[in-house]
């Protein structure tokens, strides 16, 4: 039998998926595995929980269900795959089909053969070339060393205050973390809103204002230009408009893929710097393929190269390698760009395209935001969802959508995963035969009604601004009159837009109807624009022609409220 | 302008979203509703809720979010729709356009012209004649009515026990219910397991000894023969089987359509009496158009005709018919059979076909079990999935799902929806782009999972069996070796097979190989038979051909396990 020789450089996600599946598909082949940490297929997307002290012991986020830890000894017993750690390769030899590795303790070099060879290096932290970026105290989140420094750290008990730069996934993760035990911290970015990746500036500064009601500082806007210490050991941090007390600094601002030895033996490298591969993981060269987070994918909406280093691509990925070294020539999907977080008591998540994305790829991007509430408000445990969705005009395909709220957003995410990737339209969407009893939804899931709303607009039932659309037509000389249909009670609770408005109550409305003027663009919203629609009704029947609706009321309205 | 007639005939879920959505859609027309009953736009939905004291007050099923009720006054002054309570629609002349109602308190009659007819009439429970089902204590849930009195009798704390018949999804929502109040709770049900229309019996016996450990007994493939009172009041209930305690019986077996007026009429009617509606919710006359509970909708997969009385499929309807009756002619999609339960700690849910369902549609149906953990095990909350997916083996369509555990399965349930209603491919659901973070789920969701095992058995790469096939295989003359790779302190926890069986545990398999033998089928397993991909990765390392996986492990096998 075939006893083929397959040597996997990286043992985390994809690398240790690869191992993982081959052994199961294909029991004589000759597997190894170099790893040039001391850790396994650890679970480096749980790093954020380990320093918060949700996840207590570092051995949780390497061991199996079961409690047994993933180690060399584990992958040889149980896989049969051979596994070295501390084991750094530094050169491939595509003609003699041989890997070089040396041992981190002792330096020896060895040359590892291969029939087949597999590429999961991975990608590493950037770390900005700021004035004190290696004083104690500064760290990096990726391994798990910088997990157990980090936590050691905060053990200590001398953390006061930390300052986290980057408002990326990462560094908001370790945000919650930190305040959830009790550090004060301070967020930079040198963009004005954070997670710019995941949504847009709207839900942005909606994270924003909920980070600060937790206690946190944002500064937005603002270049670090100095990590400043005392003893070697960091106390401060300046930037371009302050400076901020710091026991402790992340550097939260972005990785960068591990590709300098496929660099150097001349595998075909996107501009990025990560490694070519076709549908199969395959690289520029056939022996070689190459998954996880030093690789560019194939958007499945847009069909062109964009890097998404995430632990499960990496995983997807390491499956579509094995089973191909296998014989078994599956080909890997593409990915959406879905990216999730949980952010203190809010969750917020994305899929697909984001309007420019879409007007980018040649689509006719419409998109809507939707305000609902999870399940009906009888049932306890009610949460609130923000929806935007995108769809293209032309074709009513669905191009992507941004969600945010307290409420069960993950589960409307992944099924416009599902919807998304699939192809579906809006209208079927709006349409979807979803489970429906009270503890898990309303009749018509929030996601449906999100279709609904835009299929409205689109097929220009009804006339809509989104907030920004709205403020800036407030600052045109033509502003038009905002008809604000809640109760006197909602507008003190729930705060008013900055500007001039009349308030009529939708429930006195048509009686009042005369009050309004027909010869002015009248705008309408409730608190979540659902009676706002039924005012537009009132309206209409009575003859106002020129009426609009604030998509998803006060509650989606992301800049400041007067209370 | 164009001031239709639009008649209505039933305010609760259907008629009053027809109502809404076309109030809105032409607020020039003429919009009247005629509700028997005295409460409009209730969620019947939340009525075991409402028992079970989840839900307070009686008012909360039938206010808007804001606390104001939906009655004829809100309808009037807040949609312009014109609502007749107690008042029952008795005759449709076709000809002349126009219904007869009857006040239900002054036995008045009223004719009714319309220009469009809509036909909201809904179902009602069936009460079977059993003797003594007109008893006091004897209720059926479907109504306000039948809520409140059922909750006063509850409160009452004359109730200690309590025997529901019939164990379907209302049935047993209220059998959580009463539990939780403390109420002694039977079940009798003439077939064996419950939730039948739900899910198949394997799983139905998991949920059976689900509801037994929390103190629910359950009589399956009994038949109640009578129900006996004191003085007209309910004490016991009579079985072919036994006599049983009962202070309160509620009949839960089942709804027929309200459709006689519709027959009346000469309208098409489906075999089981509800009303045929083309894609527009149009009837045989193209005036009246009906939805909700008394039409017969369309599958999404099969095309055939099929019952789905659910609140949200008549929430559905109501707004297509609404578009139509507006002259924006949508369609309604279809349904595909989706469901979900909450029960105690689990979660029940459908979707689409099963395997005797798709055999029946032309498929040719392969389906897998497996077992999942929601999210990474070092996260709290972490819950437990069995997930039943079935494809198409030809083209590879997903065809249907039936999902169960205390993780969380209606996440998982709608993402399959969406992919199913799109017809999305097995393997494209095992490459989904699916939301992970540790707080939401494991780097490959166990939907993906699920995908990809069902994958691995399609294409050859291993042979499973689902606990009944392999149940039926230890029967026959030549059974198979069972290989249980599971550590001892777990056979004492989990339980074992009751059968036969070797048990080496996963670790120790490649050193004590010899001692299995190579002329017989091994089927091997764990808790929920991962390791066992690995017990037969490596028995086939060794030369074992003949080798076999038990889907989903002991955590799904569904009889008795021996401790």
């Amino acid at each position: 039998m075939d006893r083929k020789k397959v040597l996997i450089i990286g043992g985390v996600a994809c690398g240790a998926k690869t191992a993982a599946r081959l052994a199961r598909l294909a029991p004589h082949f000759d597997i190894t595995v170099l790893e040039r940490g001391e850790h396994l297929s650890f679970a480096g997307c749980g790093f954020p929980y380990f320093v918060g002290d949700v996840v207590k012991e570092y051995k949780d986020l390497v061991c199996t269900p079961l409690g047994i830890i993933r180690d060399a000894n584990f992958f040889r017993t149980v896989k049969n795959v051979t596994v070295h750690t501390g084991c750094l390769a530094t050169k491939i030899d595509r003609e003699k089909k041989c890997v070089t590795a040396s041992d981190s303790a002792t330096g020896e070099e060895r040359a590892f053969p291969y029939d087949d060879l597999v590429l999961a290096t991975g990608a590493s932290p950037i770390r900005p070339p700021i004035p004190g970026n290696d004083l104690n105290g500064v760290f990096t989140l990726w391994t798990m060393p910088d997990a157990l420094a980090m936590k050691s750290a905060l053990s200590s008990g001398n953390i006061k205050s930390a300052v986290v730069i980057g408002a990326g996934l990462i560094g908001m993760e370790v945000v919650e973390a930190l305040a959830d035990r009790g550090v004060k911290v301070s967020v930079v970015d040198f963009l004005p809103t954070p997670l710019p990746a995941l949504v847009g500036a709207d839900f942005g500064l909606r994270a924003m204002k909920a980070v600060k009601a937790k206690g946190v500082d944002f500064y937005g806007g603002e270049k670090v230009t100095e990590i400043i210490g005392e003893g070697g050991v960091v106390s401060q941090v300046k930037t371009d408009k302050r400076t901020l007390p710091a026991d402790m600094v992340l550097l939260a601002v972005g990785i960068r893929p591990n590709t300098s030895m496929a660099r150097e033996a001349g595998l075909e490298l996107a501009p990025n710097g990560t490694i070519v591969v076709d549908d199969h993981m395959r690289t520029s060269d056939p022996s070689i393929y190459a998954g996880g987070d030093c690789v560019v994918s194939k958007h499945i909406i847009t069909g062109k190269q964009v890097w998404q280093p995430m632990g499960s691509t990496a995983n997807r990925e390491g499956r579509v390698i094995a089973d191909n070294i296998a014989g078994y020539p599956t080909t890997f999907a593409g990915v959406l760009g879905t990216g999730i977080l949980k952010l203190f008591d809010l969750t917020i998540g994305k899929t697909g395209l984001n309007e420019a994305q879409a007007k980018e790829a040649g689509f006719d991007p419409v998109s809507i935001v939707v305000e609902e509430q999870d399940r009906p408000h009888f049932m306890p445990g009610m949460g609130d969802l923000t929806i935007r969705l995108v769809a293209d005009r032309t074709s009513r395909r669905l191009l992507g959508a941004q969600l945010m709220g307290t409420g069960v957003v993950d589960k409307r995410l992944d099924s416009l995963v599902s919807a998304i990737s699939a192809g579906m339209t809006v209208d079927l969407l709006a349409d979807g035969d979803y489970a429906y009893a009270p503890p898990f939804a309303t009749a018509l899931d929030p996601n449906t009604h999100a279709a609904n709303a835009l299929k409205n607009k689109m097929d220009g039932l009804v006339k809509t601004y989104q907030a920004s659309e709205l403020q800036e037509r407030m600052l045109a000389s033509d502003p038009p009159l905002l008809l604000d249909v809640r109760t006197p009670a909602e507008l003190d609770m729930q705060g008013r837009l900055p500007y001039e408005f009349v308030n009529i109550p939708l429930g006195k409305l048509r009686e009042r109807l005369g009050e309004l003027p027909k010869d002015r663009e009248i705008v309408t919203f409730c608190k979540i624009s659902v009676r706002g629609w039924d005012a537009i009704a009132a309206l209409r029947s009575a003859g106002f022609e020129n009426v609009a609706l604030l998509e998803g009321g006060v509650m989606a309205w992301p800049y400041e409220l007067v209370k």
